[in-house]
């Protein structure tokens, strides 16, 4: 069964694209937020000699850190504004090699509840689905941002 | 239960060591390899602010690249010499944000298997289990590395 | 993306009813086995008080029960005339209880390999998704039953 | 890490086992409440026929239920008075077939919070690990009984 949702906040793809830009794991990977819509989110990072295990594949670690940001920021676009958004736990499964010139995070919403919203998501890479994730994402009231 | 383990392969450390050594990512999050014991690996990674999601926290695809590579090479520690190991899929559970100076991610084999091998990792943060992970890894003949 | 597959063993139906008839489970919990098609099948079980948890909702692991046949079926479709087929490994997440007249439970093969095979599944009771499962079935050469 | 905890409801043991006894699919599989302390729990289920799967091994979805029943009282004994326990989610990986007379899940508190409980359990079946579960739990507000 395919969900569609809306959004609840207006403003919530500004507010996902800023705390994205605080993931500044981001930034050292490499990795671009491209869509953002309510329930959805892709994000993409092309491929690096330095994201790469011991066979020349992008690792698994980062091919989760973009379907695990994937489906966070597909469950916040969902949340309240002065909410944050934090993961419960995911499962991945690593269906290929992540080869070829970059692999894309796609995430949505399967279920969205108040505390919980469950997500899933694939990572493609060279025109097949290299993982996917089944995700459990947590709605906290908006905390202050620790700075260390 | 406990389990507990002998190596078939007498040089399984420095193939273990090797194989990290080619782990270009672990040298891009700045992991280190520690304890290689026969079915037990603790890989840890100091905090730096360009591994932190946007509250501050280690980011979860940091913690598990750490916790996988420690699963996967705490599989490898039992396989034989002419095998290569890939990670099948891994659960993890967020118990705790990833604070404090470093993470250690340790992990240890469940069930030894000829195909499948299965494992368990902690990863400890500040003296607390921040997150667990359940992982399935395959044994594969040696490939050639890829060379991209 | 949405999988299409071709079964390799054109007598792939009825041996898919073949092994489901012989898992006594399914006539302890009234489940019944509707669609076989390559890489989907489709169980259902109608509700009944024994199945309950303490709230009255169907059991979590009668609804698995449901899932992971139905994921192991799925692959079975695929794999070859003198294969088994055993669960690897899975996760479910419960989305909703599972409340209504009986819950149909719908498996899809989504990464078909000769050792390893991935499937998604849904439980639907009551016109919600109820459970979704994310599995790893394993090929195996045909084992004699155990008669126990 | 080992985990040790006190329950804040005295009453706790009662509480779990009234709850058990409306768990009415645990009579319906022969399920038998061993074991309830402080975050453990230990359940067994003798072998029978009609708990097969198609190899004459009992099935993953009871080996579940009965991990699953372990895990989320596992957690409710640390929950107060007036809670209910919910399943959010779990993973199982299948270890061994479950052969043998009996199976003995067990099952430990991980991480105890307010919403969220971590628990893993362990089948043990002819004195080998079957099965092992990574689960979450949610802590609700009583509610009625549904009377289906």
């Amino acid at each position: 069964m395919k969900m569609s949702f809306e959004a609840q906040d207006p403003g919530y793809e500004s507010r996902v694209r800023r705390s994205f830009s605080e993931q500044k794991v981001m930034g050292l990977i490499g990795a671009r937020l491209l869509i953002v819509e309510p329930g959805v989110v892709e994000i993409d990072v092309p491929m690096r000699v330095d994201l790469t295990q011991q066979d020349g594949f992008m690792h698994a670690g980062i091919v989760t850190a973009a379907l695990d940001s994937a489906c966070g920021y597909a469950a916040y676009t969902l949340m309240p504004a002065d909410s944050s958004v934090l993961s419960v736990e995911f499962k991945v499964n690593l269906l290929a090699p992540a080869t070829g010139d970059l692999i894309t995070a796609r995430a949505e919403v399967k279920r969205y509840g108040k505390t919980l919203t469950v997500c899933t998501a694939d990572a493609v890479a060279d025109g097949k689905i290299c993982a996917t994730m089944l995700a459990t994402m947590i709605c906290r009231p908006k905390t202050k941002p620790n700075k260390n």
